[in-house]
């Protein structure tokens, strides 16, 4: 589809029934009641948009405007940003909102924002009225993630996203622009989980992001543009195969075991998941490597997350027996088994539920000794 | 399926990869298990059973029993009976149990208890970890109408059942033995949507009931287990047809327009919903006949909420402005049409979007007027 003179890349994660496009593009935002006029989103119900109090302030008015200049009724909510408005009280507040905006059955819910508002606003979607239409507008680069797969949920005190459902969003429209105001921190995060979407699945993708992360780092708009389609792409081909994670789609963690402990054991704010991630990928490789695998599978993926600024070293005051400790608290242990997602090459992984917990602990250890990339 | 010496009528609800089978008979509770094992639960994981407190004094310990001796784990909560338990918070405090009980992906959640625990515990197992297995055993006869059709939810302080889910159970299980221990108020209000289920769709099921009253009070174990199959079976087939809500399904609400509206605008107590929805059905066969039905659509339907012992008149204290406005904003609502189920006949009915709010509101005031069946 083009736009103008913009290239809109549009694809379809295939769910069947619950099908679904996702658009990138430039200046999208400005655009979006066509896209949602296109998907027959009626003007006799009200819209609800969910935002955080980053994002409202340099994109809200731009959508707003753009709803009620094409007649759309619409209502806004803004959360504090961070991760702590994930909660089942913000998510009680969005529910009264939306009863007093007088959401009906036909209303739609529209997240602005990165995956905090995506799943936040995700979740009041599938449960208001037993589940209303939604559409994510992704501002941030790691919401490519997010937005596909329909995985939506808050938070417990003592469990992240463990209150949830699995709701599609009608369409998602990611809006390059919008990425332009990210903090590099924000994009190194979010190029993590893209480069994992090469590592599982796409060996010329990796060789791509190894090629191209200076324009990704510089947040070129060509360059992005075809990487959120990648990344996306393998994300819509997994949760295509696997909507309800029966199976394949638990190769979407890797990296994400040790990443998880990680996150667990640093202290507030130490590490961003995409950082914990990048690190758990490194340890992943080294099992991999240890289990059969090339030693160039760990020279590639310690190379390109090098290049692209994220940690590929564990700093040394991690404690190692609180890191394994987490690991055991973690939700992906099934009936006392551990699922471990190795790579045996670049591009291709294999879930394994017999990985040694020593051979884990000596990787994590390991992890301290890597010599920084430079 | 016999079992022993007691007939256990068995019904599928046809839900494609969701269907499940609804089990009725005698001394079901205490084999439990069995059916358990029959539906390939694990053993490797934990159960967690939610009842209130009038029910699990009376039933809990021997569903507990069942379950241990045959090896499950199995931790349990106790919420306050009432309709005040189907709340966030108390939904919060039961994702909270779930934690500690150390439920995993393969648990499975039992309800014991009325349509309260049915719809809470099911919004519990809805939401925890994103969907695990739930299992009903309703100790009420209203619940034959919860425990088909998958809706479960929780209430907020300005709308019933706004924050839900669809979300089917793996089978339900009714053991006629635990409805011995029913209040007569509770079971006319049971009995209201089993009659409502023949109203919509069963002549001759009506014709049953109408014969049968005095069994179906006494609960009769054969009377009782057949009204529960054929009440499930009628709502099944409608739900089949319509698992979320598109357009047959609106035949349910047959008698609930009023019915909400009356429940909405009663003192605390004062009318039992199955109450207010027969006085709504008896408004809805005025409708009915008012717009062409013949006259004995009325009589019969009159008749059998009469020997239900349920009420058939409206107490003249009773608002009619308020009912009006209760009216308005009930969620049926979409769009600014209203959707009246109207009978054209016994046994069957119309979704009607045309019916004017003054027809409407001379049969409120008419059934001020009805005298008392006798
Ligand atoms: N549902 C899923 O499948 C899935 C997958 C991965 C991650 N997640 C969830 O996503 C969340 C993390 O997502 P995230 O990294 O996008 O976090 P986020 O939403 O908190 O965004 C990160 C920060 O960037 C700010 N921000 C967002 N867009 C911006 C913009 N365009 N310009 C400037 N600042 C902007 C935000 O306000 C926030 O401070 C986690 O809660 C995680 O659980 C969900
Ligand atoms: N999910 C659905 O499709 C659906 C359909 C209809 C109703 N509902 C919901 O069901 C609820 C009403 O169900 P209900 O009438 O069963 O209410 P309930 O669960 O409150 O039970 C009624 C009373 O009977 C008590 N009780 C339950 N079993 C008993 C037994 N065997 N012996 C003695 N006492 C017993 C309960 O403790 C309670 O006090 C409402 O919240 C309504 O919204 C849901
Ligand atoms: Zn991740
Ligand atoms: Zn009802």
């Amino acid at each position: 589809m083009v736009d103008g003179t913009n290239v809109v890349r549009e694809l379809t994660v295939d769910l069947g029934e619950r099908s679904y496009p996702i658009y990138i593009g430039e200046g999208l935002l400005q655009e979006t009641s066509a896209y949602l006029e296109q998907h027959g989103v009626s003007k006799k119900s009200s819209l609800m948009i969910i935002s955080d109090d980053n994002t409202a302030p340099l994109y809200l008015d731009t959508l707003v405007s753009s709803l009620t200049n094409a007649g759309y009724t619409v209502a806004s909510a803004v959360v504090p940003a961070g991760e702590a408005s994930k909660s089942l009280s913000m998510f009680e507040n969005l529910i009264t909102k939306a009863l007093e905006a007088g959401l009906d059955r036909k209303s739609t819910i529209i997240a602005l924002g990165g995956g905090v508002v995506g799943d936040l606003a995700g979740y009041v979607a599938a449960a208001y009225m037993r589940g209303i239409r939604f559409v994510q507008i992704p501002t941030t680069i790691l919401a490519h993630d997010s937005s596909v797969g329909g995985k939506v949920a808050v938070n417990h005190p003592h469990a992240k996203n463990i209150i949830g459902a699995f709701h599609q969003p009608a369409f998602v429209l990611f809006d390059l622009k919008t990425l332009q105001s990210l903090p590099l921190r924000q994009v190194q995060c979010g190029l993590a989980e893209v480069i994992k979407h090469g590592l599982i699945w796409d060996e010329s993708f990796v060789d791509w992001c190894d090629e191209n992360m200076d324009k990704l780092l510089a947040l070129d708009p060509e360059a992005l543009g075809y990487a959120l389609y990648k990344g996306c792409s393998v994300k819509a081909a997994v949760v295509s195969v696997d909507e309800r994670e029966g199976g394949l789609r638990a190769i979407l963690n890797l990296g994400h075991t040790i990443g998880h402990a990680l996150e667990a054991v640093a202290g507030y704010g130490e590490l961003t998941h995409g950082e914990a991630i990048a690190i758990g990928m490194i340890g992943s490789a080294l099992v991999g490597v240890k289990l059969g695998a090339p030693q160039s599978v760990y020279e590639v993926t310690k190379r390109v997350f090098g290049k692209s600024g994220l940690p590929t070293r564990l700093p040394a005051h991690f404690d190692t027996d609180a890191i394994m400790s987490a690991m055991m608290h973690d939700k992906k242990f099934t009936e006392g088994s551990i699922v471990y997602v190795v790579p045996t090459a670049i591009g291709r992984v294999e879930v394994r539920s017999d990985v040694a917990a020593s051979l884990v602990r000596e990787t994590v250890e390991q992890l301290k000794q890597e010599a920084d990339w430079q």
